[in-house]
């Protein structure tokens, strides 16, 4: 994770002795952190963007949630929901200071219901954990990101999260059947349990919005079953756009893999450094890696259509898993691809965009000029089958300037991504790292109506304020406004 | 189609010469209805609800759009979209008088993109023509309710609209990407056109919304690969829990067919009348419909799973779709049963109640019970798989007081429907059918919050005023209101 400063400054509050005396008669003195020490680790998220909260309190009900976020308006104080802190954008940072609510500690599974196909869990529970708590009965979780060991389901509905495996069976919103959220006035909301229930859908509203509309306190998620089994590639390529090109010929041949991962030579170089036992081809401009799900009848079939159109765009080597030991090590190097950076560079920036699948080609070109025009090296790892990319820009935080010049790069990226029809996130969110990349892709009247709908759930800019959408204003007047109409209420 | 008088009677606006005038300039003589005799055949949907519109108008651009809105916004008068008018909750019936915007001549498909599975359309696009145009590629739109020869997209859009495949491929909010809507204020806004895009989902949100947020002009939405192969199988049961037993069944199995249909014996009756080509088993207490999708090999496996799966449930009889003629014949008759039930009954009305699979057997029985009490007959023909019920109440409302019992005795189902933790809607929408039902599954807090977000799109009450959220005033109230709000801004 990079530990670098963000180049946005805020101001920000101090937290009140009431306020925190509050919160220590709300859930209990050993709950709420204020130590300076203590509130640095909660600074970060995997973003590039720092910001240090007044408190970190970690409520163990609803009702508790309730209670804290009436304090965080009666002291004009933010409120800021923050999951495993795994977000790659600055989501869970509280960016204007105020109470950082961490979940942690709700993370219990309260019901599993495989007849129905659903689960009913707190947001602290961990992505994973409810996968391996549900694999017993044969079914999962579908959406997978790669820090599904860490990061949580709180955390993954804020920011619409996705995963390798979104291509067949969709984002956090498609797995999201209803859920129960706190209001800023401390009221609770539940919205339809089943799918696509009737009235309007503020569960798919909620889905993406990083807390900017309240702290979800309980979801139904849904349940997959798990496919009796899985067939999984690796194929090599000696160009870029050889490698593109059978993306798009997989989709165009109406095969659906339940994922389409892609590496490019530097991005293996890294992972083959971290897990040399993974024996990648290094030496390949391009790799990608397919799961097949389905019944052992059917992947031979949809092996054999997939061989076709890999080999019909030049792959030069196709490997099969052998076992699930094989599958997992595969994997393995593709989930700790971020992680494996490190190998090779001391920090790393990693851009989101997503593009019109026919466009991948072009798009790793541009990159790669950007890569060369900036002098940066720029690693690809991405969910090819989604056309949602993973630059990742690597860089040297302790030269002076690196980071501007990295967040330059990133923003000429996403210029590209934006020139091909494309959009600024897929699966990571805006959070405070992306927001002023907005009006790259919508329009003023666009952004006012999404304004419009923010304000509805969060008239005193009290929950994860400045985020998303492009602030007007900095976080010194948005907590001074919040401070004097709580002083007018109070 | 019910041709009965809504038991809801409201206070309508009438038509100033004024709005009139305004209208004619905006779209030209031809295209505006004002004569009372036009009128009248825009006075009905689906449903058995009725309302006359002041004004019925045809536009053909967006633009026209915009100005019939600030038209509508200036006389203080409604503005209501309607597509095909085929829904079956009133969401298109003016119930407060004005402007009802027909999208019949916004029609045209507008871009095919193939490779990157997607389609440009404007409102008034039939659902099966996008897929008639598209099949030559070999793709189509997976929605596909039963109205889907006549019903229009932008309809499909505002009511969330489903069909028997959603079991596999989702409701219309997981097949539409991005759209372009007019607002109150006239103004054009533009969503994410590549799925789960950057910022709140407005294009979700506006999924199921029935015009009550503003006017859908455009919208971009998902095509896809038609399958290479359908196997169709209909199954025969000689008691309906046995073929409720078979759906689960199915499901625990890890089956995901493309469809799950079941038609009870009263239904059975009336398509068997209605199509007797088909040659369809009247003596059986229940059937399964079951479409299978997927590559001619693995056809086989998945028939054979399946048939394992009925056969386990006591199925009397299996029959296979041995042509696409066989196939057509058996999906005629599903697809007609609503029609077909003017074969036995005058009148229909028909509910929509969405629950827990697991469930269906018990909820068939108290629909049977409901039956016998109310002295009314209900015939069954529903998304099983989706537990999306539809139970077709049959009476004569040329006999007194029978509707007020068809209505008691759909209320007393929804009961029944929420009491098994179902909702009320899975894909016909709330209208103005079933907004006094809302509070049966929403509390007063979950309420306010759709409250809120609607007045956000529509603070002057102008868009469909009076549908889906319980209508605190009535027509006449909002009218007055909504008249001088204009009064004051002109």
């Amino acid at each position: 994770m990079p530990s670098v400063m963000a180049s946005v400054t805020e101001t920000k509050t101090s937290a009140p002795a009431a306020l925190l005396a509050d919160l220590r008669r709300i859930v209990g003195d050993a709950w709420v952190l204020s130590d300076p020490d203590d509130l640095l680790l909660y600074e970060y998220d995997g973003s590039v963007d720092r910001a240090l909260p007044d408190a970190v309190v970690f409520p163990d009900t609803t009702a508790q949630v309730q209670a804290i976020v009436q304090s965080g308006l009666r002291h004009g104080v933010p409120v800021v929901a923050r999951g495993a802190g795994t977000g790659l954008s600055g989501g869970a940072i509280a960016r204007c200071g105020g109470i950082v609510v961490a979940t942690s500690r709700m993370n219990r599974i309260l019901e599993v219901d495989t007849r129905n196909r659903r689960a009913v869990v707190e947001p602290g529970v961990v992505n994973a954990d409810l996968s391996a708590h549900t694999h017993r009965f044969g079914f999962h979780y579908a959406p997978d990101p790669s820090s599904q060991y860490a990061c949580t389901l709180g955390g993954n509905i804020a920011t619409n999260a996705g995963g390798p495996h979104t291509l067949l069976y969709g984002v956090t919103t498609n797995h999201v059947l209803g859920i129960e959220f706190v209001t800023m006035d401390g009221r609770v909301v539940t919205t339809s349990a089943l799918p696509d229930g009737p009235g309007y859908d503020l569960t798919g509203l909620f889905c993406g919005s990083e807390g900017t509309f309240g702290i979800v306190t309980r979801a139904v998620v849904q349940l997959v079953h798990t496919p009796a089994g899985v067939r999984t590639l690796l194929a090599s390529f000696d160009s870029v756009p050889a490698c593109s090109a059978a993306v798009s010929g997989i989709v165009a041949a109406g095969i659906v893999p339940a994922a389409v991962e892609m590496m490019d030579q530097l991005a293996l170089e890294a992972v083959a450094a971290f897990i040399p036992r993974a024996n990648l081809p290094v030496d390949a401009a391009a790799v990608l890696l397919l799961d097949v799900d389905g019944v052992p009848a059917e992947l031979n079939d949809r092996e054999a259509e997939i061989r076709d159109v890999l080999l019909a765009n030049e792959a030069r080597d196709i490997r099969v898993a052998q076992n699930d030991a094989e599958r997992n090590l595969f994997w393995l190097g593709r989930k700790s691809a971020f992680g494996a950076m490190g190998r090779i560079s001391p920090d790393y920036y990693v851009q989101d965009g997503v593009i019109p699948r026919t466009t991948i080609a072009y798009v790793l070109d541009e990159i790669r000029r950007i890569s060369r025009s900036f002098e940066l090296p720029i690693a690809n790892v991405f969910h090819a089958g989604d056309g949602n990319l993973h630059p990742l820009l690597l860089f040297d935080n302790r030269v002076p300037g690196e980071l501007d010049r990295v967040l330059d790069a990133g923003t000429a990226i996403l210029q590209v991504c934006v020139d091909v029809g494309g959009m600024l996130s897929g699966e990571h969110g805006i959070g405070m790292e992306k927001q002023a990349a907005m009006p790259l892709v919508y329009g003023p009247d666009d952004l006012d109506a999404m304004r419009r709908v923010q304000q509805v759930f969060d008239p005193h800019a009290l929950f994860n304020p400045n985020k998303i959408l492009p602030a007007p204003v900095g976080c010194a007047e948005v907590n001074n406004l919040r401070r004097s109409a709580s002083e007018t209420s109070a």
